[in-house]
């Protein structure tokens, strides 16, 4: 898991080929547009999330090419000496725009605008690439799922059933989008997401009795802990829960089983039992289409695991990275846009704005090249890098608000949650 | 991307207030037996493939809570001082056994074990399944497609639409399963996976031109290389492709379109123009069905990455990590298991095996308490770690001769492409 190196070879083999033609050739040098963008929201979403900007930026900071990771592409002989040599002496210098993270995206909305020589752009293409398809899939699940629970708090507790540092931005994406909390301490380490969790049947099943793991867990984490009652027998146990914590027991959680059925049996045991402030949690496959069913259960949190870090349908988020506009041998620089079957692609370096009615429902997103701000629209793009430097952090409450607001300015049908098409029309120009 | 953190806190925050209470109690010295298995092959997959066990066994060798953890558990007041001092003097020093890597594996079984005492084991929980379910889903889905494709090659190339770090793990399940290399550099700098990649359309877009584009690429990466030919017009290209590289031409790449059909016109044209060895790869959102499909086209190879990292719609492999024995108060190793609805688990610590008829073709897959290996079977599992030590290691080709022969042994229907049950029955006892 230690990792000494750089990010540099989380990259495609072409892209070192394709530097080592254009140098070749001395296209290399010349000025390149590149654009991230979804072509489409799969799954039928009415709206993605932005997620993982920062995550591109501290990339970004660290993308070299060591002596380690130069060796390797000399011993495999991946690339000829004089691409090794540009490698050695590669830093990003160019310039980054992009929508900040938190903002709702659509199809064709240009979410980030990577600017420099065609040498130093191309190198970053599977980098950006990985982590805002990974980010921003998670994200637009995890909005979903945040809406489904209304009010009622949702803990992310899928790592386990995720590549381990996938895991990690998955909780961080989540929590972007409002979950309360993650199962995942390395996410609380790095990003400072708030993490949680009690017990899991393992503990109940080690001790010789559930009433001897409850009282154990009880003596070390308070009456205010949640304990796990579905190891067994539903009913014994929460009674037993009760009668080991008293009234001041936090909550109990039920993994199994029909859960709105369970929440309705145990609201109303807890509540003959004197335990009227307990709360229940439910957790067990949970997606946003089964919270939103559990509207009416007397359910008050949430703990959400494959579903979330699998974007519940939808694990990758389909943006691509597409040059848009180079300089030619004449030194200007022109749109370009290639016209693959089904594929197509326009040109051109955009701008993008959300046009606003007068009450301040989102009415459009607008692409524009033209880079004039349109009346009653607002701009969504922000500058990230310049001279290669960061110029824009924040912190991941900062994105967390934006993400509230940008999607209460969405027209209602945005959070529907069946298949349709995307909430807003990309108008371009 | 630079970690110097070990994967200590890559773990759910309840194995921790798990471990708490469980050193107040006294029953963090309990022996216990932990199992990995999947209650089922989700998606209608047929036979599921054991990988990342390479991986557990590099976690496990730096699984170390040092002062950059402690400090961050401490501050936020995950555990008390207890926990943080038996975690400060942590190290697994227990046994694991499991399936090797590339072996097959069905319902129940036992694909790993882990012993130790509850404290020592429980704390391995969250990264032994975020390795085994991530490896494992892609690697289900790459034998599928490998199957599918039968001798020609498939080149991974999915990096860029999943996180940056599982697609590294990803390129290695697919090398495992048979992919003939893979896009991602470091997957080839970390395990010695082939690395392969020319061109995208960027390239081509670069130029001015396709013919000075492609003139470009010939220059550098000589004739042999593979010229992207779906940029603008698939026959002008292809013509320019023979006229600049003549019939040396390595291969051509379509990227869009109708692949059967585009691939029948570029054969007959490359034919036509004296390239009859140029060979023609197909790319462009595939996966084990589209390959199957392609089968009678003239096709001579396959790129392939959405698919392939997304576990062609089945991203996780649904592996659970349960307790299956412990020590109780007298000292005596007991089966246990919970009862709750749905999903039941199966107590006791279990060897597997596989029986074989005459000719060598696999009947069934015995899961058993007892220990005792059966007539006619051959065992499943291998030791890999005994007091903390590794035991077990082997190379990536090691495990992908045995994927081969495990596949080989099973009955027909396990390669079919449709939805079914597992091709084996698992006989427990």
């Amino acid at each position: 898991m230690t990792m000494s190196m750089s990010g540099a070879l989380l990259t495609d083999h072409y892209e070192l080929t394709m530097l080592q033609a254009a140098l070749r050739s001395g296209a290399a040098s010349r000025r390149a547009v590149f654009e991230v963008f979804a072509r489409q929201l799969p799954g039928g979403r009415r709206y993605g999330v932005v997620a993982g900007i920062g995550r591109v930026l501290d990339a970004l900071e660290h993308f070299r090419f060591g002596d380690e990771e130069l060796a390797f592409l000399s011993d495999g002989r991946v690339v000829d000496d004089a691409t090794l040599d540009f490698l050695a002496g590669y830093r990003f210098r160019g310039r980054v725009d992009g929508y900040p993270e938190g903002e709702c995206y659509f199809p064709g909305s240009p979410i980030m605008t990577v600017e420099g020589t065609f040498a130093e752009a191309v190198l970053l293409e599977t980098l950006i690439l990985s982590v805002l398809n990974h980010d921003c899939a998670i994200a637009a699940a995890a909005s979903r799922m945040v809406h489904a629970a209304g009010s009622r708090p949702i803990i992310e507790m899928g790592s386990r059933r995720t590549h381990e540092m996938a895991a990690v931005a998955a909780a961080r994406s989540a929590y972007l989008c409002g979950f309360a909390s993650t199962s995942n301490l390395m996410a609380g380490r790095v990003y400072g997401v708030p993490t949680a969790g009690t017990a899991a049947h393992a503990f109940t099943l080690l001790h010789d009795s559930e009433e001897e793991a409850f009282a154990a867990q009880i003596a070390s984490l308070g009456a205010a802990t949640t304990l796990l009652v579905d190891t067994y027998d539903v009913e014994r146990a929460v009674r037993t829960a009760v009668e080991l914590a008293g009234p001041e027991l936090g909550a109990v959680r039920i993994d199994s089983g029909d859960l709105a059925e369970a929440a309705q049996q145990v609201r109303a045991q807890l509540d003959a039992l004197g335990a009227d402030r307990t709360r229940i949690l439910v957790t067990g496959d949970l997606d946003e289409y089964s919270i939103a069913a559990l509207a009416a259960a007397p359910v008050d949190g949430y703990g959400v695991g494959t579903s979330l870090v699998t974007g519940s349908g939808v694990p990758t988020a389909a943006l691509v990275y597409k040059l848009v506009a180079r300089e030619s041998a004449s030194g200007v620089l022109e749109p370009v846009a290639k016209k693959s079957v089904g594929k197509p692609s326009r040109g051109g370096r955009k701008e993008a704005f959300r046009r606003l009615d007068e009450s301040g429902t989102a009415l459009a997103e607008l692409v524009t090249v033209s880079h004039e701000q349109p009346s009653g629209a607002r701009p969504l793009r922000v500058p990230l890098v310049r001279d290669g430097e960061v110029v824009r952090r924040e912190g991941l409450e900062e994105a967390r608000a934006r993400h509230r607001s940008a999607l209460a300015e969405l027209p209602v049908t945005a959070c529907q949650l069946s298949r349709g098409d995307a909430a807003l029309p990309t108008v371009f120009d």
